[in-house]
């Protein structure tokens, strides 16, 4: 299984890898949207799978045995590459490019499109608590005090258009292990979706981050 | 925008498209986990951008404007193919296979694998939100009380691996436009996410609901 792990690489080869890695994950994330919307006759979809077949099999000529994992670098850093709302090398992430203030706050712009539909051209109810969850994680880490989700609460004040949206969350309290953040997406008009969330931190992490050098955030 | 869509479509014609698309969208499911954990030289990473950015262009060369939408068809089944849970072209979807009770209940096995991922190894907290939301709303629609996503709160009882999994939801209580579902997230050991929410059904849904031949239940 995938583990927290310390790495030591540079900075220049994590910068190097995010040019590689990242515009071939958002080729995927185009054909991704392409697979949904495309109209073309039966023997083009047939060759345009074949030919990612072809694709897939030469990526997996030499891969990781399971899952990307959460890899820290020794700055302090840590890359979540793998993950589903944020990850650089993950086509299902839309991806959110998160900003994070130390006070414990986070926000980022985005667009959603086609793959992240529920109701017809609205973005679907589970999306918008996937993208909640992540952020309300982050403004607990940002302010140091991450932790895993322990609940999760949304209401659906109207529905969310697919397109442009924003997503904020901050903490709203502090009690012992548990740190509280509320958050909610928006689109022009205003906030469609409220969030409230309680994250825990577990004890192998309470442990850890009493080490030196290991970063004060985690996803 | 989509919208729900009535369709003049028979069967062997949905049955038809499904053969088609269906492994299109499986191959490009199988290129999301690929991407995320290859490991091959930088030559072969760029060649494989290339060539999906190819493969895309081809399928793009005539498209739907938008996203898929809903579509019911003359039978009354609906398909939700561009759905970001369910959806047979949609490689965002794992896709759930679910299946329903008229009694108001509703079970799926599936498998999460890299691209679910949030902490190491673990299934992203939000993507348990998004797989409970679509189970709790498919039971609800299931017992002929539709509705979207009024509230939902999950509560999270252990950490939840990738691999095979289970989900299930059934109808708590009916309270005039509001159907309340519970339900969660299993592994082999047993229930990691517990889930509760309430589904409104919309006034514009509550009078087509009155019109023959339209279908009892909607995503």
């Amino acid at each position: 299984m995938a583990r927290y792990a310390q790495e030591d690489v540079t900075a220049a080869e994590v910068a190097r890898q995010k040019a590689l890695y990242g515009p071939l994950t958002q080729s995927i994330r185009e054909l991704v949207d392409a697979a949904i919307r495309t109209e073309v006759d039966d023997d083009t979809v047939r060759a345009a799978q074949a030919e990612i077949e072809a694709v897939t099999a030469r990526l997996r000529a030499r891969q990781l045995e399971g899952s990307y994992g959460v890899r820290f670098t020794p700055s302090g850093g840590s890359r979540a590459w793998g993950n589903a709302v944020v990850g650089t090398r993950n086509a299902v992430a839309p991806p959110l490019v998160i900003h994070h203030e130390e006070s414990g706050r986070a926000w980022s712009d985005f667009d959603l499109g086609a793959a992240y539909e529920g109701p017809p051209g609205l973005v679907h109810g589970g999306v918008a608590a996937l993208v909640l969850d992540q952020m309300l994680g982050e403004a607990a880490g940002a302010g140091g005090k991450p932790g895993m989700t322990g609940t999760l609460t949304l209401r659906y004040r109207r529905a969310t258009p697919l397109g442009p949206l924003r997503a904020e969350a901050h903490i709203d309290r502090v009690e012992g292990i548990k740190t509280y953040a509320v958050g909610h997406l928006a689109d022009a008009e205003g906030v469609t979706v409220e969030a409230e969330g309680v994250f825990i931190l577990p004890r192998w992490a309470r442990e850890r981050l009493e080490e030196s050098g290991f970063p004060s955030r985690f996803e």
